[in-house]
């Protein structure tokens, strides 16, 4: 087990001076360990501590250890822990994780050990996993080690490093700042590889997702075929957008000067308002299809979170779990929801409130302001001008952290059992505050001050002005840096394989996760579903932002951060939700931009049709457009056919084996 | 096998001079043989025919039969035959519905033959299967009788006597007139028992729910389930109703003079409006709930419809299914939706249509004789008044007659694989139609006419008026006749159990089925949670009203009617959806109820408030009462922990079940 395989051997052993643990099951001997994960200790950490840590990680789960391969670095006194995985624990975490792998007929079915002969590759471990889903088992394998008693960690002082029984060790120690990192390591020659096929041009109608899932998993792999997905689902709309703007009569005049009084026509914004409604609802259906298909390929239409062990940060009184039998941490279910539902939700309601308040105190400042200016007209005055424009800015932004942290802690303290669960409670709080923050303006100028033309000002100057503002910081800005500014180290690091390729690695900023991404991609879906009467042209510049916008992203996770680590999932989550709560909305918010058009009110009192009687006639379309939603989306399947028979079949067989088990 | 046990032999050899059919398999030899289900023959079937569907009917499945044992009734020539079934036939079948049974263990397990010496009274069938499951499993095994291959019925004319291969052979001689029915036999014994707890007074506050399943089976006991549930949810709206009546200030004269053209008080009604929104939507959480710890306790959480084999009506290109691998008919799931949403769904809506084309006919029609007796006051004019009132009667009855036959060809049509799937189309189809015709006219009333006192006497009668008639004529008509009427030949055919009981049970009318149960409740439902804002008293006269209801209810079902087949089912069906998408409705309906009253109106008036206001106002409370019914109703889990626990349990079994399965 110490010696490596062919080429790497050689550069490994030259970057090595330690050696791997040995594995002590026979079955996983092979002349290839594959470096996955590297984690990075502080340099305070004791050689005897580091000792204890590799021992811990190659001992066995029933010594509970994480039956992983380890190997000390440079040396012993270094900072870091390169970690891999024999056959066997990465076997066994497959079933666990409940994916699934091609079996010998073609299907794809969950893995079980047991049966493990059947399925194809089963012996090479690079091709029966994903390079990101070995990635991920080390590092749940590492996050799940548990203290099997009271005990010093070894090195450290009395203070800090007692542990408890039962007490998860790498949260303990991260807490302590002995572990500053876990990074999972890039392969640059597939890095390269991808980098070629993904954004340097060669393929410029599709992305790479099959490699993309590969290299990068499945949180990422989502991310991009959502984003593939979204982004040719906005040709129809473009297309509309240009067509109502440059060939419908009375619609010219809006495109060209933005600021014009003169909405598009009454027609015109009716035929936006139903093809929006209709838009959005096939899209998100469609997606769903898509997705599940996606999810059929990658294998990860049964994950058995859980059934799996619970996430780290985890905690419950120890007891029988019911389901699994096996003795876990429970928190019972019902006091989960109550805090969610009579602490974490008036929280969030508080804030958006606060975000509110902000906004009527910014425009009260500012009335006052404008008044005080016009009475004084002194320099000081006109300074004063400025001040509730500050204040409100240091007002949100103070908000904002103050917000992320509450939200953080809320998720941590409603203890979610499963990693997903967890994620999809932060990310819908996050969520509905940033667009809270985002729209809330829109929303008032829209519903409250009713000024059309603002609306449609704020509207292109945010879409044309932020969307060049974001390409230019995050790709242009960063691709200078990579090319230019860092372009002599790395065609230094390129060519020699070493020990400084991972030491750059490590010194790479952290990913920063794709909330950002998804949050851009919702605040787009919104402008475009919400507005997009009001300025049709919305969904055109959206197109030509997403289609740079691929290529940004790609470079960007390809070149410019760490690797994350990416745990296989199913769907896009929450997300998914709040893009169809927003296609609800969206229908509602048409129909009211609809009523207050300019042209509309023309009509009305040329035809001298009272606003009530308009209103109510909105009111109608505005059910009968819903439900017609409700209907369409019911209406089309969630899957694709042959998706629904291949579950199906498993359900079948898995209700004739467990008939057939109990004999 | 043609011994019978203890008392009912000798009963039973009194009775039949014929004698059972032999059992083939060794492992099903009783002394007992229970008669089941009574096949009702047309005068005209040859000797030689019944003899051949009796040797049909008890041939093994391996020779096209149904493996059933039958009995010739009187004689040979007689117009019946006597079906049971032996122990064989009742545990594979057990099996195929996936109905769930007590395992050793003491836990519901989905029943598997092969693991049959595991399940608690698996040797006697009269413990181990309801006799309502007993008799549904003869009937299914008859109904999916098949010919193996093409043939001539003995003793059958050519030309209507030839049987296609794989043709459902009780359909053919059903719709040849050979079959005139097939009746679940009456166990007297029981009957009285059930009778005895449920209705006669005994048990007042509540209803042997269990014996009730037990006896008559699944859609009936889900069926008096509900309507326990219901009952007694409609406490608190009656308490209130009461409170606001008697007790709020201004409420008074509402209820004491119900034509009255004051209503509640505003604060009373905005009450109103709030707790008719929380009611309904706790109402109907909570009943999901309950709903699925009864399918929990009957064994029918996993009911495996979609393995079994299709539903007899069911046709399609002979083929491989792909999920369970058996030769049957395929239908694509797509040409289903096709026929669904491109004819079904216009043809409903075009009868929608019609109904109100006879209400706008209606009314124009009584203004125009309205007018016609002003111009002329003669007694021809004053009789031509009645005209329109008639005339609309008359469409309306023609019209729903048409309506029902279209509906039933249309689901027939659209060609469903399972029972459950076609009942529910059938069902939303009928339901659609009825709902729209009893509301229509209250609709246009309240929100096109907007006179809420004409309502709000509309409401008051046909609560009044209509509950009574309805309790007259489905109780106390049917009591007179069965006590007094009927009372001589029922207490001497109680005394000896005989062939007549047989007889007398065949002459009784059909069960009705419980389609027109439920849309009584539904249309209750709809008078209180549409429009009870308007008339506060509506739940306490609909509580009345079930009380009664019930112990009605269950007469009926015992006494006037031959025994239903009731197939075993995990929840009400499409019912829960109608009440659900109901109490949508009805926050709506409210929202404007409550700006249309007058009370409202007055408020607006001396406050100055535009009416333009006061409706975008409604809007809002509209839009946030829906969203908060939502939060509401997605926060109350739809099964309670314990059977979430069961059900995981199982799904984990199952996925390990799976992996071992395949070594």
């Amino acid at each position: 087990m110490t010696s490596l395989g062919d080429k790497d051997s050689v550069q490994m052993h030259n970057l090595f001076q330690g050696s791997w643990t040995q594995v002590s099951c026979p079955c996983c001997v092979s002349d290839r360990v594959e470096p996955l994960v590297l984690i990075r200790l502080s340099n305070k950490v004791q050689p005897i501590t580091k000792r204890w840590l590799i021992s811990l990680i190659e001992a066995s789960k029933r010594h509970g250890g994480a039956a992983l391969l380890a190997h000390p670095g440079e040396d012993e006194c270094g900072d870091v822990i390169v970690v891999s995985a024999p056959r066997c624990t990465l076997l066994r975490a497959t079933e666990d994780l409940g994916l699934c792998k091609k079996y010998r007929n073609g299907d794809m079915v969950a893995f079980s050990y047991q049966d493990r002969d059947n399925f194809s590759n089963v012996d090479n471990m690079q091709e029966f996993l994903t390079l990101a889903e070995r990635q991920y088992i080390v590092k749940n394998e590492l996050d799940s080690l548990q203290a099997q008693k009271k005990q010093r960690i070894p090195g450290v002082t009395e203070a800090t490093g007692v542990l408890e029984a039962w007490g998860n060790i790498f949260q303990k120690l991260a807490k302590a700042g002995m572990i500053k990192d876990i990074v999972p390591l890039h392969d640059q020659q597939r890095l390269n590889d991808l980098g070629k096929t993904w954004y340097s041009g060669k393929q410029i109608w599709g992305q790479p997702l099959d490699a993309i899932h590969s290299y990068f998993g499945g949180t990422v792999a989502f991310y991009f075929s959502f984003l593939d997905f979204y982004t040719w689902a906005l040709v129809p709309p473009a297309l509309l957008g240009l067509v109502l703007t440059f060939l419908m009569p009375g619609g010219g005049s809006s495109g060209e000067a933005m600021g014009d009084d003169d909405g598009p026509s009454v027609s015109g914004h009716m035929v936006q308002a139903v093809f929006s409604m209709l838009w959005s609802t096939l899209f998100m259906e469609f997606w769903k299809r898509r997705s599940s298909s996606l999810s059929h390929r990658w294998g990860t239409l049964q994950l058995s979170e859980g059934f799996a062990e619970p996430r780290p940060g985890f905690h419950g009184t120890l007891g029988i779990n019911p389901v699994t039998g096996r003795l876990e941490p429970l928190f019972p279910e019902w006091k989960r929801q109550l805090r969610v539902g009579l602490v974490s939700v008036p929280i969030v309601v508080l804030f958006m409130g606060l975000v509110v308040l902000g906004m009527i105190g910014f425009y009260h400042g500012e009335a006052l302001a404008q008044g005080f200016h016009q009475d004084r007209g002194s320099w000081f005055s006109r300074a004063l001008l400025y001040l509730p424009s500050v204040v409100h800015i240091v007002y949100t932004n103070m908000l904002g952290n103050v917000y992320s942290t509450v939200a953080l802690q809320l998720t941590e303290w409603e203890n979610h059992r499963e990693e997903s669960s967890f994620q999809n409670h932060h990310t819908t709080k996050v969520l509905l505050f940033t667009f809270f923050n985002n729209f809330a303006v829109l929303f008032h100028i829209a519903f409250y001050k009713q000024d059309l033309p603002l609306l449609r000002k704020r509207l292109a100057s945010l879409l044309i002005l932020a969307q060049l503002l974001n390409q230019f910081t995050e790709v242009v800005v960063p691709f200078i840096v990579d090319r230019f500014l860092s372009a002599p180290q790395k065609d230094q690091q390129e060519d020699k394989l070493d020990e400084d390729t991972l030491r750059a690695q490590r010194f790479l900023p952290p990913f920063p996760g794709l909330f950002g991404e998804y949050i851009e991609l919702l605040l787009q879906f919104g402008f475009l579903s919400l507005f997009s009467c009001v300025y049709p042209l919305t969904a055109t510049l959206l197109l030509l932002n997403n289609i740079t916008e691929i290529r940004g992203d790609a470079y960007k996770i390809c070149k410019l951060f760490r690797k994350p680590f990416s745990p296989p999932v199913s769907n896009i989550g929450v997300w998914q939700t709040a893009f169809e709560v927003l296609g609800f909305v969206s229908v509602m918010s048409n129909c009211w931009l609809l009523l207050l058009s300019p042209r509309v009110q023309e009509f009305c009192l040329e035809g001298g049709i009272s606003s009530k009687n308009i209103l109510l006639f909105a009111i109608l379309v505005e059910h009968v457009l819903i439900l017609f939603k409700m209907v369409l989306a019911f209406m089309i399947p969630d899957e694709p056919d042959w998706v629904r028979i291949k579950r199906e079949q498993k359900e079948f067989q898995s209700m004739q084996a467990l008939g057939q088990q109990k004999l």
